[in-house]
């Protein structure tokens, strides 16, 4: 373990991630309440003395706190977005003071399933409470009081990342002045709470899910989470970058000949295998189930009688959207969706349809049309 | 049971499947021979004087010799293309002769990992060896051979029905005269195999499958069957048709106000569920396995050095290609790579690019302008 890590001048470097206690009480849109609860929360850069430069990072389905930087003694241990974020880069942490946490229901030190219930002093399990976008924002709000945030420079995110920055326009109108929402959507399709289900079938009808309290029998839905994932990946890449990526290649155990049995044998059944596995590994199966809830549930204009356009009609953030032309999951068409409701406010909105082969993973990828505008959004950002 | 069938007068009605033994030994392209096999038969309509007038019909992943028609004494019992198939209808039996028939390693009464190996006396069960779209044609031509057929009129299919219909024309040239195929693809993408094999990976770690010789525990994978064939039924339709079918309708159980739990709630969560339920109930694992390897293994220009033009240079018959414009399974696409490569051995195709809103699915739709152009390729064969 202890290599030393070369990281290049423009990172943030090495980091720390702390856990911080709110002992107050968070009443959750399913009339649950959470008494107290912990965020795992990151941040880089200095807070400004007026408190003006703070930008809140939302993560998507499988993220978390650690967004930018490295661990120390621990190696490939980069922050997921550490492409954007560092001083130099597009999000600069030399103007910026950047936040990162693991929403509520997360399996990465906030409070969630794996977390111990005080009140039974076993983990959470499936008792734990369905979480929203909205439930999310609520606790990021409380995080902004305790870091003495008025007002955040911006909130950014991607996908489920992205809607929790819409949310925040919406319910904090004052406390945001700029909205990044990237590969984001106003609500699901039917299609995708399809593809959530099938995931959540997986984990959910797996003999090792004791109804979500697998923690207790000491074992892990591993099947489930495997194939949630896989099937996950299918939907985050492109059919033409998995066709430049794997084609129809066999793998070299394979050789040239067709195997004729249930092997792995193709490439891309060798990545998407390999892929389930490590996420199996360290992912807890019940985020999964609260993550993909979270997502379907999504949909600001449902208290607004399905109008987009009246649930932004208090916002106040300059708003900035970017979708990515291959991406399947939440495509451009999508994306316009929350312009038109924008515009239609007088709201000040810019929108980049980006190329890209990538697919939905577009978003967390250095693609240098996508980076050079995030540079010029946050460019013109006041601190 | 007993009840009535109201069957419409273009309809061939009543019908009956026979099962016909083969007694002699078909080599598969694996290496493995099977000495003997039964294929499950139905035919529509009259093999005229002169033997022209046949037309085969392959059957795509879940599909099977009931074609056209309904059984005596049996609820919904008609075929899957039964709106194709009748006196009248696109497919006329006034005219045609038409065959259906069940794949080796189906699970519908053809030889397939269900039958009793009869050098074991067991179950084939994992042992049935895989099979390929060649190897069926093979089995096809054998068909042939039994019924006196010299040339088909037509080989008709859809999906991995087309596929099989091309590969007659490469196959078997002079006993084709005309190749139909619909929703089809010369060689399945990474995307396509990617979806296939998580449809596998749920069936083969599901713990009832043991090996695929569940049958011997009188058990089945029914969880893994059951999400295999909830994610075929995502891929099969388009996003737009679930969002009318379904958009994010709650059930009826659900009311207006979302529940906050993982049971059904959302109007395409039960649909899938169900389908994925009714799937689990009748159909074969072993054989699902089986159908997603065939189409894995697809690739006619595999022993031509990857030239699909130097694979169809044999080609006599005359071909009708057809796609779905919403069909993101095998896209127009990727028919157009048939089309071009054979156009560039100057064969007689046509080819058809449909709009519709139902996906993949769309080859089992009566949609007009679809059935109009077949009704139009039927009426110009000669027989």
């Amino acid at each position: 373990m202890n290599a030393p890590i070369d990281f290049p001048p423009d990172s943030v470097g090495f980091v720390n991630p702390v856990r911080l206690r709110f002992e107050e009480s968070l009443p959750l849109a399913s009339g649950a309440i959470l008494d107290e609860f912990d965020l795992m929360v990151e941040t880089y850069g200095e807070l400004n003395a007026t408190r003006t430069n703070a930008v809140l990072v939302c993560h998507a389905l499988s993220g978390h706190h650690h967004v930018a930087g490295y661990y120390k003694d621990q190696m490939r241990s980069e922050g997921w977005w550490e492409n954007l974020i560092g001083p130099g880069r597009p999000l600069d942490t030399r103007k910026f003071f950047v936040i990162g946490l693991n929403n509520l229901g997360g399996c990465h030190g906030s409070t969630g399933p794996k977390s111990i219930n005080r009140s039974s002093g076993l983990p959470w399990g499936a008792e734990f409470p369905v979480v929203t976008v909205p439930d999310w924002v609520n606790a990021q709000f409380l995080l902004a009081n305790r870091l003495g945030i008025e007002s955040f420079a911006a909130v950014l995110g991607g996908s489920l990342g992205g809607m929790q920055a819409l949310q925040w326009a919406i319910d904090y109108p004052e406390r945001v002045r700029n909205v990044i929402a990237i590969a984001a959507a106003p609500k699901l399709s039917a299609e995708n709470i399809g593809f959530n289900e099938v995931a959540r079938q997986a984990i959910i009808t797996d003999p090792e899910f004791h109804g979500g309290n697998y923690y207790a029998q000491n074992t892990i839905p591993r099947r489930g989470l495997r194939l949630s994932r896989m099937l996950g990946h299918l939907t985050y890449l492109s059919d033409d970058l998995m066709g430049e990526k794997f084609g129809r290649e066999l793998t070299d155990d394979a050789g040239d000949e067709y195997q004729f049995g249930f092997d792995v044998e193709f490439e891309v059944e060798s990545y998407l295998r390999h892929q389930g596995d490590k996420f199996a590994g360290y992912f807890d199966a019940n985020t999964y189930l609260l993550m993909t809830k979270a997502l379907d549930y999504f949909d600001p204009a449902r208290p607004f009688g399905g109008d987009l356009e009246l649930a932004f009609r208090k916002a106040k953030a300059k708003f900035f959207i970017a979708a990515f032309t291959s991406d399947w999951r939440f495509s451009p068409k999508r994306s316009k969706e929350i312009v038109r409701a924008l515009v239609a406010n007088r709201i000040d909105v810019s929108f980049a349809e980006i190329e890209s082969s990538e697919g939905h993973d577009s978003f967390l990828m250095p693609i240098p049309e996508y980076h050079a505008l995030l540079r010029q959004v946050f460019a013109e950002i006041r601190v």
